[in-house]
């Protein structure tokens, strides 16, 4: 029965492969994965298994913990001295100077503020699918607007045409890399040799919120075109392999004079961060027992996830990130979120157009085996 | 030697007061608090006494304390329920539901989307003095701008004219009561005629930081008329007398269509916030002990300023808030920030063209004492 299923979905996804939904609405679609939503949040006293965000189910570490309890003490007055201090950390690892790097309440604030500086100017470009909710947003209250290029059917990012399409009327081309929700990665010279020209016609923002899931981070990044002098900015959160997510830490870098026009579209910058979390931060920024446990554990996750949706004759993309996009061939993806949701497994639904693609968050073994437990049951269900 | 110095300041500030300051310039001038500037920030370790922000030095609480050690071993999470729950007290108190409170970093988050979304349609009408950090930036990048009516030489809020001055093309009244960095709290009754009569015309915002601090916060708030069904928004933080300004919560009040309009400028509500700060408001919210026994040394602070500033021959405005606006009568402002930072004491300076006027804000009573000790020193140096 299994193997009969398993063999028709792979069949049904060979035969429809060159078919599959290219054509994609002008209009932005949006996610179901609601970010004001309450109704799927985590909340452990109910049992449910939170696989819908792309948090770090092990953060935060114990140095960041009594880093918290040490700072909180002081929370009286506004951040500074610690915020100069996560600053210098970041910038020496990079080798860049502290301003070029600006703190933010998560890197959300900062891409916020990337993404209104943009519109003003001209219109944002970016993949079909990519962490979208900031220019969304912006470009809702903007005149300008956000154009999205079509993916492939593996929903690769066509940087040729990616290329191509940059018009004078673009400011700002928008990228997440690692991408999500697909967990894709860049080739990297490709990504660099893309950055160096795009950035001489238009401001270049790679989102780099799950590059340290990376398997090597440091040749992944492209902090160092930023050194260059390119018009290139990089954000970056300890939202996700941090496990800070709840703590609203992260930050952008780019050139001191792009930081300053970002600067001006809403606040960013140390007062706006909270010591709790800029003490985490400094605390779980060189720990490298705590994230490489973390990233081993999740990279278990992985594997397990992705040997269950084989043995149930699915397929998913290969993930560099937390997150795993699978393709549920022919099924739906809100009907597979609604059968899993209703046994306490919380997954998101549909993303845009792309009604049989299902993303699933590496939460904790347990909760991962809960859902390879769940999955036979539910792709039954909604066959 | 110092009661002729007295005799002849009191003397000229009586001979020039009618003659006094009052010609603003149309051109916002910039306070020398620069909120970005790090210079000045609270480093305890080098003995520096920081009275030039109006945070709370008795923070936080205990209980808040407490609270934080125990949320953040969950703050690898964002924040949903505990907001729900700070919600849902805020809206107790107040007798409204929870779909009139929207959590925002801070205050000012919330405070720069509604001058984003106010400068979208109009101009922003607000006296000459207030917490203008929030419309100054939205105005730097808005078509439309930050008009300001000139006060009285006792830097009070004229409504009468402030009323007169709402014409078609204003889209937002900014108060602050009490008002930063005057202290003063207009009067209850005139003020909730005037937001009766100003809603029909205009959007108002009162920002209420302060409010925790008056002698009667219930009856000098203007929450009530939210609940009316008025035009009118609200925004409260727990920066000031609940002593979290470093964990960053604030909120707005206001009817919920007026929320969906300043949620499309920027990412505020739950999970923007950060854990450790809800835990700590939840806690610090109605912790009477911490609170009363904070504004009580607030103002035996403020009574001992007002005695030294008398017995140096100065003068001040009754002050409602955590701060004390002084008129150093013929004296520099900035001379005056100069002089006491080199002994290590760090006052505001100049609040746009008002150069004889120093804001003090009210540290512990040790640090308060080095201000009055060294008051006489610093006159006599900067006449």
């Amino acid at each position: 029965m299994k193997s009969k299923k398993s063999f028709s979905r792979r069949a049904f996804l060979a035969g429809t492969a060159a078919t599959s939904a290219l054509a994609l609405s002008p209009k932005s679609l949006k996610s179901d994965e609601n970010i004001f939503s309450s109704r799927t949040r985590y909340r452990p006293t109910l049992g449910i298994v939170k696989l819908n965000g792309n948090e770090n189910p092990y953060g935060p570490s114990q140095k960041a913990l009594a880093a918290i309890n040490e700072a909180s003490k002081h929370s009286g007055y506004y951040v500074n001295s610690s915020g100069e201090k996560l600053r210098s950390m970041i910038a020496e690892r990079h080798g860049l100077s502290t301003d070029y790097i600006v703190l933010s309440s998560g890197s959300t604030a900062a891409l916020t503020n990337i993404a209104l500086a943009s519109l003003k100017k001209g219109h944002i470009l970016a993949p079909d699918l990519f962490w979208d909710s900031t220019a969304n947003l912006a470009s809702e209250v903007s005149q300008n607007k956000l154009k999205r290029l079509p993916s492939n059917i593996m929903h690769e990012i066509d940087l040729k045409n990616m290329r191509d399409s940059i018009t004078k009327d673009i400011s700002l081309v928008h990228i997440t890399n690692p991408n999500n929700p697909t967990g894709s990665v860049l080739n990297n010279s490709d990504l660099k040799e893309f950055c160096r020209e795009a950035s001489n016609y238009s401001t270049v923002l790679i989102d780099e919120a799950y590059n340290d899931l990376t398997d090597k981070p440091n040749s992944s990044t492209m902090i160092p075109l930023i050194k260059e002098g390119k018009n290139i900015i990089v954000t970056r959160t300890f939202s996700k392999i941090h496990g800070l997510a709840g703590l609203r830490i992260g930050y952008m870098l780019a050139k001191p004079e792009i930081i300053s026009e970002v600067m001006k579209f809403g606040f960013i910058g140390n007062w706006t961060t909270n010591k709790a979390g800029v003490a985490a931060a400094i605390a779980s920024y060189n720990d490298e027992v705590f994230l490489s446990h973390s990233k081993s554990m999740i990279n278990e996750g992985k594997e397990m996830v992705m040997e269950a949706i084989k043995k149930n004759g699915l397929s998913a993309l290969p993930s560099k990130a937390n997150f795993i996009f699978v393709n549920l061939d022919s099924l739906n993806a809100e009907q597979f979120r609604k059968s899993m949701a209703k046994r306490n497994i919380i997954v998101s639904g549909i993303f845009r157009n792309h009604k049989n693609w299902s993303r699933v968050s590496m939460g904790k073994i347990d909760d991962l085996q809960k859902y390879i437990n769940a999955l036979p049951e539910v792709l039954e269900e909604i066959s």
